[in-house]
């Protein structure tokens, strides 16, 4: 085995996937996993089997990845600064059938020029902040000017709002997620009723994670789930309340040498597992990963057993940071 | 500009490889500048035009991509697994002048097995541990062990010792890095007099990282440097007594938001910028880069001259975790 390398546990995923689509048809919504976690076609593809109507990404590079691959129906979940447009309206006419968000007027501006200049029609959504501060509109008033702004470009179909609610995921006590999701979502609720009032309803109300897609899926307006961890899962997202998907995704890794009592060296390091969420864990051993350099960890623990040439896999803290540090995820 | 990029500023690159150069020829030693930080040939390919011996490297990946890159004389300086042993001496088929460091008389065995069945020669230091606790042999009669199973070996050539003190990179005290040093090169003095008396003398005794060189370049029976970081510098070394290297590494990041006063939302997160050293700085600005998700970053301090669309220079804490999120380094 050329460890240190990420490999996929294909029927957890596939469960995963199941699962998730389960939750969003019981509900009556659609379900559009976010690909930022996978980067992969070849999941995506899975994802749409799967019943998805569609995939979210966060960067141009990733519509551009999954567009080689053959998925076309894409949302860029990011707002992107004016100058990245016309990329943006070339993707769409290379085929993509692509949504944006957008926040200021300025941003519909520009994707309207764009779009013009390349003969496409862009469908975009307005980007509103409920409560993680990332750039979304703040207030009623300034969603319906941006969604205005949009319904009056010639190139530009209003298609809705998007209301994630990034703020809400990692927290680790049942009952303040529920109370911050239920002001996230009275948030939502303001625009909404601002936005009908103008006379430019919202066809598509989008946002969900992992960990709120339940709560997103219940709440009355919401028509579609964003969520993009449960596929591949991690350590982070394991330890949350009522979170049930299987790991999916783990880095193989080599002990090179016995450092000591309960404690062996392994050949993966900072540039194979992320570290920005934590150390990573090892499956089925009482066992951390730590880093000890760009190519080294130490596992500590209940790792007496282990001798130089075993491998075992190591649940990373945060898969999103930890798929990017290896080769495209393809069938195991 | 398509951000978030990673730039190199070729002339500070080429004034940082001079000035490690000039410090290896003034002392009587060879350099081997380490490619992990940069993974690039084009880099090497700069360094050994400058008057480098060869490059290091801290993966069979690495070595594999610079042997592609045209660069053939590499010492691998990571202790691997004996089952990497095979694709090792492959490499050492290619074309690839291949250096190992080994630290068990099995990982010796593995090597010499392979370099046999390949045909191969293959040139093998012992790994010493100087105080690091990576893996290296801890005592002179374990260093005489492998060194003369190296030397009884068919299909391997004995040629000397690596004594890296990573542990002492990172010291902030100048004063408790040098007596740090004095330990470690206490530690190689002994394994080199017990190699001595056995007969088995090493012709190359390879340490040193950028914090250490000047240090390891004054040690006598010192033969060769392997620093890296100096190449492209971050803003961790830049803070260290004595390590006067120009920034050369960039990622370029464009504001995509201003949240108030004193901080403003870009577009890189934490898979343009390596955090496990801390956060990113602003070059030329008083103010940090901290993330806010995976494509999301917050800029933080003297920002308020920042407007949508405006593109600004990001130091990282760490440039080997940041380089990896990259594509790889080309000429500027």
């Amino acid at each position: 085995v050329a460890t240190p390398e990420l490999v996929v546990d294909g029927p957890a995923l596939d469960a995963n996937i199941a699962a998730m689509q389960v939750l969003a048809d019981d509900a009556g919504v659609t379900l559009r996993p976010h690909a930022k976690g996978h980067r992969s076609a070849w999941v995506a593809r899975r994802q749409l089997d799967a019943g998805a109507t569609g995939v979210a990404v966060a960067t141009v590079r990733e519509a551009a990845t999954l567009l080689e691959g053959g998925i076309t129906d894409l949302l860029l979940t990011s707002v992107v600064a004016p100058g990245r447009a016309e990329e943006l309206a070339g993707l769409a006419a290379a085929g993509a059938a692509l949504g944006f968000v957008a926040h200021t007027p300025a941003v519909v501006a520009a994707l309207d020029e764009a779009a013009t200049a390349r003969g496409v029609r862009l469908r975009v959504l307005v980007d509103l902040d409920v409560g993680q501060r990332r750039g979304g509109v703040g207030t009623p008033r300034a969603a319906v000017a941006v969604a205005r702004a949009v319904a009056d470009a010639g190139a530009l179909d209003l298609d809705g709002v998007q209301a994630y609610e990034g703020h809400l995921q990692g927290l680790e006590d049942a009952a303040e997620r529920a109370a911050g999701h239920a002001a996230a979502m009275a948030r939502l609720d303001a625009a909404l009723a601002a936005l009908r009032e103008a006379g430019l309803p919202a066809a598509t109300v989008t946002t969900a994670g992992t960990a709120t897609a339940p709560l997103a899926a219940a709440h009355p307006g919401v028509t579609e789930l964003q969520p993009g961890s449960y596929a591949l899962m991690d350590a982070t997202y394991a330890g949350l309340p009522g979170v049930a998907y299987a790991q999916a995704a783990f880095v193989l890794t080599t002990v090179t040498a016995v450092l000591g009592l309960g404690e062996v060296l392994v050949d993966a390091g900072t540039r194979a597992v992320g570290t920005d969420l934590g150390p990573a864990v090892v499956h089925d051993l009482d066992a951390v990963w730590l880093p000890a350099g760009d190519e080294h960890g130490r596992l500590r623990g209940a790792v007496g057993g282990l001798r130089p040439g075993d491998v075992v896999r190591l649940v990373p803290s945060h898969t999103d940071t930890t798929v990017v540090l290896h080769p495209p995820l393809a069938a195991p």
